[in-house]
């Protein structure tokens, strides 16, 4: 329910079985070019690759019996085609070759997608990056009021780390996508003196890269994908949290644009976006162990891991395609209320200012020394003095209520945060250059 | 594709929007049975409780604003009630209620599928235990062979986990299903004094346990469900794996009665259900993590984890169902072959009676060095010579011939295998008894 | 460095070893009783069954060898007893039966401790329940305010949900710690007719129940330890959960008793047992996993699985207990806010109250057209307006000013949150006259 | 048990304490070089960074208290430097800047413990891939004999999957590792307009990387580290795995030199290195799902993810170390037998090369008829007839005896094998010559 439409047809069983067909087309014609089969065959198999001829329920059905759908699949495509090209249909592969190579143009087009939505979300973080680039907010460590912040530098905390999760599943898409060609079980045996070409035009038919070896049971690409999207899922799930956190009615920072109702309390404006990304985020992580897991592999085929992976597999890139669809819909117009950043800064009457308190006292008298006699202030706070008088009252302290002034100002504590954000910034641009 | 089809139906979107009308219309009923709403509009609402009236597809998308399809599915039946009915849809409810009281009439429904499916396992288990109760083979610990045991007593092992896993999950479904109804945020406060009594019948009329507490944020159960069938689903795995090693050709003691072939290899009997058994097992181990996960749970509702939920449940029960499904087809005329049973057990030259030869000198020699003896004996067949042979030339043993023939006899060391199949079926027995 | 020293200690190697040397005593002396081996052997033995006279790194290293360390804790133990009794030594045992045998007595110990530590934290929840029954406090509901609620409600909460695991803990505990002896692979050859009252007498002296069947390579006791201790934990970091959120300066609700400072930050007072319960329940649940994964179990004993059991239990039962210990330290003496609680409840201008209010023009206009009235009203005090001003000015709500202070009055509409802490209250005492 | 003494001190809490104190003392040393402190105080303070001045485990019972162990450190090493210098000590930081980059410290360290094993494993696969280059033994899919191939490609497998594991975690050690500067909550705020410099100057002083912007809550580099670690891990449990079903009685195609003894059976040769590899293999992937969870982190600093990243990467690291170490053992002097690779081949009668007598009919009939009916020939075999004779026998078959005697002859079907076996020697030699 938590994924868009296109993400899910991406990964669906039609998805699968046309990047299947697509495979065998491609094997079929990589093997005429290169003279392993006749070269008029490939035309008459290539007709007869089209999904429409293929009842994608029935394969799944038949696929039980025979451990994978492809024996079927097979079986069908060898009957519709007919005629001698019938006869060098699926030359020279296994079920796992067509598998594989499917699973592999699964892999790219929902990486595609996810990337697009990696992409709204990186724009839509440097927007705020951008516009609220010096704008005070308390960070908070452990949930607690820390120091000042501005919201710029938490934007561009998710903008970095949304980009170093699309690079990585550029990378990915980009280096580790291979196609899949071993014969039986990873000698090619049946394509004779052919394989080199073959096994090169393959991959280059089917648009990807041409592995070092056939990788009928070294599942790492796989693992490595699985990983990839688990970190760019998590990096989703760090925004949502974050959105979480902040819309709370006790904090009150940000708003999603299109909060959710609830079927019984009329006030409700639920981080609903949010709050899916972080359930995307758990089912992408959960599939990506299965996919980390399949790499204890039996000999030349697994049995049981390899299977696994396959819907594993389109679990994991539905999943983090959904994550990424929902931060990019929670920061999508997220009302953000400065406001109440600067009455949560306010409200703990100065004590978020303590750390730069202390740092003022520390050239006289050190810094830890400096930090226990403003820890002192601080804590008579909570018998009810104002953190501002109890530190007026502390001869220790010593600071002139001009000084206090200057020293309990938010505005004037933001630190590195304006220059951090202009770097995350930098960097997004040079993506976006390097992109174009 | 691995999940049989009543399966995959028992937890499809439509079964899950059935169960939430079936929620919502206990609810009315409830409430009208205990005064809370007019007993006049209860009929006409259960009226439009009907599945048919509603589009699963657009729930889901409305759902995806909302946060749960249950607020579209709220107005909707709203609409279509129309009336004074209308105005006492969902009274008093959240959508968490039905969500959760969906979750679990879908869960008893998918629990009483894999019940039925563990039985088959359980009563093929049991046939082979009795069948082969004194059949010798090589019982295997690492993968090597150990001593000799009985083909009976290994599948008796199979049966006793089995028949706890299955204690287990139908435990789980007659305790810790239960109705969920809490309101709001689990005060119930929009049922006033009338809560105790709608909650009561509300659990009946769902015929779901009535829980202590509301457990809008206690996820326990949810959490031991999960648990209950990453057990059930790995009790299968450990049955499937062993059928696939027993499956190698290099073993050849069994062979799956509708073993798969290969695409590209004429000769392959692959134990593709039981390849199935394992794949299923790992997704379904995968899923329940998400949600153990979820037990850590936020306030009265979790932002996140408690959406998650939702799809790891099916798939956690799906997977099970198929894990359990796949080796009742697996055990299902299951061909076991005691010849090759026995030729494995002699093809050590009687290496695997070396315990047996060892506690024949022990209590001349004590344990430890009889073991070392026997072990040094052993030692020289891998320089050639036959165990047998190497045991007589060795006056540390000091066996006569005669005494070797009986040592080195399979048959005659089977110890208690034979009765500890009896215990097993005893207790297979014992519950079929009980549950007729 | 989060796991209380009591806990490390009974996991500790020197834990294992103790529990290994216990084993090998309780069969000896088992045997003894039985008439298997001599009587006066037993003594001997039992003698050298002591920890001081082994050292555990050696054994481990030399197990790195061997595949477990009881392979060179027997050959030391031999050499220790010497003479007659030493050659009846781990008669008719195999090294699984001590290491399993063992990790059930380490569990055991370990589940005293954490079943210890959830009576601590089942008595604080009861202390908190009791004394908070009626104190309002916002429930929240995706991390939003959602209704009132009381703190008592919360807190029982958290106690019924401690009482089911501790239940579930306790239940393992009783029922599904078993003795384990097979001998070499399962079928006790080596015990002749003497093994059913060697298993019994066993069992008996390690005060462990005895099992149907050995369980060499059935892992369900195993797997459903790992998996209560996954709930228990997860069950505790709900817990430590809800106090982080509530101890947010922003909230302010409780606090720590002994919150932690910073090295930097004079003012914090962080949460810090809630956060390192969260902390230890997520490596509770990771080491549960591999008991889990455990089950797919190769033929008599597993290659990999059993022995990725060792460390991981050792570890799921010190983090659980880690938890566990943690929340007791959070919840002693926590300081809890009325207050404040009173202020958040106040916070959104009376919003809170924003169902009852809707339930008020229920029965006249419909639940859900009086929702939609109420959540208008709600919207518009986004641009400004008090919620109170916004439904008095609406002549759809058309309450009078004396009724709109009842309706939003939040002490009057905790609903049945005081009974359903009185439910938990009562379970919580019969637990305890029952344990008593 | 299963971690080798260096990588255990490697990831101590000696390790961590250590690895803390180099920080603090990168802190002064680079703060004094830009002259944020007087240059004279950093000399004092890297004076006392020295373990030996400080007790482990004081420090983490204190750390209980305070979240992290780092605010006693500082309290411990602000009194031991003492004066002028005293007051410096951890100038600008906050207790996570010191954790994580101490983190990064113990990682890199073991991170080049771990790439040693997989150099030595690497070396080892390439011996074997070298030296039996062209030996045939049977290739297996499912666990079932699939086609002939070489153990050679099996070792270059093993070999490729090992030096894309190397390379991928030489990469997290080049690229991934970053010093970590925040202060207090990510701002830097302390170290005024020196922070640049500062940041630069610490990295490389520790000679880590510096990160584009402080990472406190982006934790994507840790679970990269984490992923990492699991592939590695699961590619060491890949070879494992197929060393224990290679080991086994009735394949027995290989031997661990060091194959392990057990308590009772005299003549067991467990393949003990290889188990533990794959028992290190989980427990390593189920901490590194602990790293990944943990990338959900709230706001500036989590509360909980964070702390459970601690153990967890201890615990990978020491466990991916783990395994590695094992599969040097286990390929250290493998004992490979060919003569049992050829009597396993032959042991099916032939039927190994049913798919090469199918792609000698197919020209003709085509591929899928043809491989019809060599499938019908070998299923005749199950009724007790040879394969040969039952080709022969065919008259769709019609190949004549000298046709059979190649078409059945395994070392002619090695296809290629021996070319992809050089493929990943070239590999190999390249990366070694590049690293020497």
């Amino acid at each position: 329910m938590f994924v868009p439409s296109d993400l899910r047809a991406a990964v669906s069983d039609q998805a699968w079985l046309t990047a299947m067909l697509e495979a065998e087309r491609a094997l079929a014609s990589a093997e005429a070019t290169v003279g392993l089969i006749p070269a008029r065959v490939a035309g008459p198999i290539a007709e007869r690759c089209r999904p429409g001829l293929f009842d994608a329920e029935q394969l799944a059905a038949a696929g039980r019996t025979a451990g994978t759908p492809v024996e079927p699949l097979v079986r069908r495509l060898t009957e519709l085609v007919g005629g001698e090209a019938a006869g060098y249909v699926h030359w020279g592969a296994t079920s796992q070759d067509i598998m594989d190579s499917a699973a592999m143009l699964v892999t790219r087009r929902a990486l595609d997608l996810i990337l697009g939505r990696l992409d709204t979300v990186a724009g839509s973080c440097a927007g705020l990056a951008e516009a609220y680039r010096t704008t005070p907010m308390a960070a908070r460590t452990l949930l607690q009021q820390a120091v000042p912040t501005s919201f710029g530098l938490k934007a561009a905390g998710w903008l970095n780390a949304t980009l170093d999760a699309r690079e990585r599943v550029a990378d990915l898409s980009a280096r580790r996508l291979a196609a899949q060609l071993g014969g039986a079980a990873g000698t090619l045996s049946a394509l004779g003196e052919h394989w080199p070409a073959v096994t090169r035009e393959y991959a280059r038919e089917l648009g990807l890269a041409e592995p070092e070896l056939p990788w009928h049971s070294d599942r790492g690409r796989v693992a490595e994908i699985g990983a990839g999207l688990a970190v760019a899922a998590g990096t989703m799930a760090k925004i949502g949290r974050d959105v979480v956190l902040l819309s709370q009615v006790e904090v009150g920072e940000v708003v999603e644009a299109a909060a959710g109702g609830s079927s019984t309390m009329p006030q409700k404006r639920n981080p609903v976006s949010a709050t899916l990304a972080i359930a995307c985020a758990r089912n992408a992580r959960a599939q990506a162990g299965v996919l980390l897991e399949a790499l204890e592999a039996e000999h030349e085929r697994a049995a049981g891991a390899w299977q696994a992976e396959w819907p594993a597999l389109s679990g994991a890139l539905a999943a983090t395609g959904g994550a990424a669809d929902a931060v990019a819909r929670s920061l999508h117009g997220l009302v953000v209320r400065p406001e109440r950043m600067a009455e949560n800064l306010a409200a703990g009457g100065g004590l978020i200012m303590a750390e730069r308190v202390a740092y003022l006292l520390a050239p006289e008298r050190g810094r830890l020394a400096a930090r226990d006699v403003v820890a002192a202030a601080a804590a008579r706070t909570h018998e009810g003095a104002s953190f501002r008088d109890a530190l007026a009252a502390d001869p220790q302290v010593g600071l002139s209520h001009a000084e206090l002034d200057v020293a309990l100002d938010p505005a004037g504590a933001l630190g590195a945060a304006p220059e951090l954000v202009d770097r995350a910034l930098a960097r997004h641009r040079a993506l976006k250059g390097g992109a174009a």
